[in-house]
């Protein structure tokens, strides 16, 4: 009975354009297939754009929030987890997906990579999003070579590469 | 967007039957009433029948567990989030639930319930459940009076009673 | 080359004189007898007062403290560890501590106390010192009988106790 | 009466001779200096091998431990704190250190240092330790610019440079 969790994590508030569209196709397409959506719950950067696209496409979201209270959750989101712990609420993320799709972002993001590396979860890279993920695109993190972070150039193809990885 | 979030804790491994079927009960009615199910995931006393009892009923549930991987999960749940934190998990399901049911439970539920309840929660108590928390049942917590622990006899007066809570 | 922890909970910002008393007493006699506290670190109540204590025996004190900065830490302390987690990091002072002497205390003092129960840490409630842990003094908290919340008068016999228990 | 808690992260299980000697000549700088050394309190890598310099040097170590028991504890740690949150913690060692020395790493100590440098807190790399985080050397971790990555080569120079960013 349990869903497949798909997580999409990238730029926060400094997110361009071209990151959010990203987001916002991944979070219909991760609908459509009838995944959930699972990300950081912020009314910001593709976490929000994600969480639009999935609403917008019938999906269900989960986000999973740093904060104590709602002052900062994306008014899409369908079901906000309250962690009340900052920033340590990236690991719930890496530990909860079956999948995580990476659309630029900055150091926040490199720990949820990170984390998710870690637990060996499959992991896409969005093609030239940038941030500090993009040196990792195609290779392994570290010598334990756990998980190949895999590159993709539309969500069909991020969502099956992370299918197919298990 | 947001759906609200019910959560229902309580006796694990020495559930007896009686807590089972409240639990199980509780599950269906959320369900039913368009809720989402949080609760502790666990394939293991009221947390099982009640996730049991609302994927019956085609409702969807959440289960904040303990645990980083899924070995002790249980199989009825839809969406379970792995903390990887042990019990510090309580304050998640607390901080993030609209309203809280209690069937019976021992020092595990007691911190939930006292989580809520300094939250500010609206808290519910199922009559004659046992357990630790019974003691507060129709009572406030402590001299704060942040939320009186109320008491319901069937689920739907249980749920109810959250409802006009807020 | 561990140190042995002692925990000292209880009231918080409403803690009167005699808590005050009580925890003061507490912080100076765990220092004498060489043992670190270990409590929640803020600027009040019994926390405070343990700290005040056990800094002017020269011992060492380490808080565990909700926040991500130093703005509610008692001045006293040594050795904050900022967890950023809110009371999630209960849980923490529960599983470190290799004792646990309660001062009164509400509902945040019941979760410290309820985990320390579920990791099967000694605890002992401070006679007469009021509170939410009063009803479970001289008693085990639940059927599973892990330990007995045992009773002291004096700094002393409280430390005593603990010591016995192990 | 605040101490000053001076973090080591770097590699655990994988550190070769070189990494564990600047570990254990850092513990004993750290001592020596009067600071605190704070890190993760495993009887393993960079951590076991601070650890028993600082004891050696009679300086005082905290551990911030992902376990909920003792197993996996350096046998020379001081004060063991017990998270039982598995890699959540490394958020607690970012947060509560005044200052970070890093001694190669992989995937865990990225976490550290991308949590640290997201604080804003004084990070030093030691020359040529390499790891995950030497790309960072010298650099800022992002456009933010938070703190610049500083480099040292020996223990003096580490936390002199840590002591000179505030």
């Amino acid at each position: 009975m349990k869903k497949k969790l798909m997580a999409v994590v990238g730029h926060g508030e400094n997110a361009d354009e071209s990151h959010l569209k990203i987001a916002y196709e991944l979070g219909k397409e991760i609908a459509k297939q009838g995944y959930i959506l699972l990300c950081g719950g912020r009314a910001e950067g593709t976490m929000d754009a994600a969480i639009k696209g999935c609403t917008e496409a019938k999906g269900i979201s989960v986000g999973i929030l740093p904060e104590s209270d709602l002052s900062k959750t994306s008014k899409h989101l369908n079901i906000p987890i309250l962690t009340g712990m900052g920033f340590a609420r990236n690991q719930i993320i890496a530990l909860s997906c079956d999948g995580m799709i990476v659309v630029g972002g900055g150091v926040g993001t490199l720990t949820e990579v990170a984390y998710a590396y870690a637990y060996g979860k499959p992991i896409v890279f969005m093609k030239d999003s940038g941030g500090l993920v993009e040196q990792f695109s195609n290779k392994y993190m570290d010598k334990k070579k756990r998980v190949k972070i895999q590159e993709a150039t539309t969500s069909e193809e991020a969502i099956n590469l992370i299918k197919n990885s298990k």
